[in-house]
């Protein structure tokens, strides 16, 4: 049996879990994000999956493949501490220069284990940085207009400048209704249309870019990456990660080519390209062959799969397969330890940006 | 000499010319349409640019190039044609079944030749199918208040569905401001940045799709051609035409890629493509040997080239080398009457649209 989940990309949805189906051996996607045709058997450690394509997985860099391991370990957990770090000294200063303390309010509805553990960890990391938390527990069965009073409340108070209402609300409220009262000032997601078409505009500015796309990025500044000019692939198109991850390469400058699950043959387009960004949750999909020698590897998938000698029966692997395309690319963020830790940094710096925006705080 | 323009895609810009500089031999661009970095000297008969590309033009596909021409013709004003009757029939039952007669207001600033020539063929076109125009001409030296002040009443005026107001506004004006004051639900053109976000997101709806990229698609529907699976090119990415395009090729489940000004080899991408959308505004700049056989090609570019043999001295020319590409292609839109018609037909379907759904009429 293997399951695959994205981490929380959205920052107030809950777990984007994947589960395999064993009647007929398909994965079933719960929520937004897109899933390659492919069928997969994840189990152990390595790349052994079996994947149906029509066109032939023989490796066409087989020379690289069997070399050893050369690519740079791009460290998504000592960029976020950096980044986390830096936040921390930015809201010091702006406490002490206009006495404003950045506030972050989550608007948690229901009993929801992962949704709560969510919002702990990011009490926590607001906490860490000295970001003030607010916070409205609703039980499972209010009303839509409970919610709605609560973005009102938080709307209005002066000490909250980023909200997040953590999803999936119960299935009698309309999310897009809820989501779509955040005042567009505080929405620190970045999910608004129209941050959304801000960001698809030349010559416009989104007020908040999408915290794991953000993330992306950020990693390939941090590791001096250039990104104009170069031909870049996002892997999946969801609303979340891949749609806004192509918006923002090609604010770079990169030319961008997104695959889905209508594609053809993805294998021949990832490997024209000089940067890959795969958010699509299906375990080790991108094999070694799929990759041009010395492309750089932006991988946000996290899937647990099936392996006994792990201490709790499984392990987590990205959409690409590590161990090979450790040996072809020239950077390559790990998993665990690479996107995923970004996204909660991007959410405080989203939230730091909001406060700033707000007090006109340079 | 040579000068280049595009169609009025927009419905409400000016003509974006894109002149030729005498002293250096390159091509200006005076608005936000994208050009590939390429220098030609068009003039005569023929594709017989001087292309400078860091990559050998020598035909890929010489065998084809040399046979006779086999593409199908997309006549764009034949179905541009077939829309306006459709429109006509729509707006005469509507008028029938409610009493209301869809109404298309523009807004005119200054004594532009040019706007002043688009306005009129707006109004005539509207005329032609029984849509109610209404028109504002402000001077030159009109404050943006005075125009602010027009839109808002066309806002509020149940006669008027649609507003457009024609740019370019005097300089001393703030564009951007002028146009968010158009209501959304009026804003026909499609270029809100909430529309473009709606666009871009999976599980979204755009109230207004732009005029030319929408005709684009139309004319790939109206010929049966399938987008779903196929690998798109959109060569480039402006606001009005470009990005939107390949928003929409996406929505059908095109693996689309964006070619632009910074897209090194952009032939390599384009041989790869099925359906290639150009709206970059550099005459003959594709060529038969960057078009994969039997690809369809929709040309958006229309660009005036020197033609001493032509009764005003100069005709209009696509993107895409049509000579060449119609040997190689299996469809393809001749220049003009390919995209160009389709612009304002999809201008008074927006209209239409608009109509009905403020009267909620099926």
């Amino acid at each position: 049996m293997a399951s695959m989940m994205f981490t929380d990309c959205s920052s107030s949805t809950t777990s984007r879990l994947i589960h395999f189906n064993r009647r007929n051996g398909t994965f079933l996607l719960r929520r937004r994000v897109d899933q390659l045709r492919l069928q997969t058997t994840a189990s152990g450690r390595g790349c052994n999956l079996s994947i149906r394509s029509s066109s032939s997985l023989t490796p066409a860099i087989s020379a690289d493949t069997k070399s050893e391991a050369t690519a740079k370990v791009i460290d998504g957990k000592a960029v976020a501490k950096k980044i986390r770090d830096e936040i921390t000294i930015e809201v010091s200063r702006m406490k002490e220069s206009i006495g404003v303390v950045p506030g972050l309010a989550v608007i948690l509805v229901g009993d929801r284990k992962d949704s709560a553990t969510y919002v702990r960890n990011k009490k926590k990391a607001c906490e860490s940085v000295g970001i003030k938390s607010f916070e409205v527990r609703l039980s499972e069965d209010s009303s839509e207009e409970e919610v709605l009073k609560s973005v009102s409340g938080f709307n209005d108070d002066p000490c909250v400048h980023g909200i997040l209402v953590q999803l999936p609300l119960p299935s009698h409220m309309d999310e897009q209704n809820i989501l779509n009262a955040v005042s567009i000032e505080k929405d620190v997601d970045g999910f608004h249309p129209l941050n959304i078409g801000r960001l698809a505009m030349r010559g416009r500015e989104p007020l908040f870019v999408p915290c794991t796309p953000k993330g992306c990025i950020e990693l390939l500044h941090r590791y001096n990456i250039e990104i104009k000019g170069k031909r870049a692939v996002v892997i999946g198109r969801s609303n979340i990660v891949g749609m806004p991850a192509a918006l923002l390469l090609q604010r770079e400058d990169a030319t961008v080519s997104i695959i889905h699950s209508r594609t053809k043959n993805p294998e021949e387009i990832t490997r024209e390209a000089d940067i890959i960004i795969s958010a699509v949750g299906v375990p080790n999909m991108v094999r070694g062959s799929w990759i041009k020698p010395g492309a750089v590897i932006i991988d946000v998938g996290i899937n647990p799969v099936e392996d006994a000698s792990a201490p709790r029966g499984y392990r987590l692997v990205g959409d690409i397969c590590y161990e090979e395309a450790c040996k072809v690319a020239s950077a390559i963020t790990p998993v665990p330890g690479g996107v995923g830790p970004m996204t909660i940094a991007m959410l405080l710096s989203n939230t730091l940006t909001s406060a700033k925006r707000i007090h006109n705080f340079q």
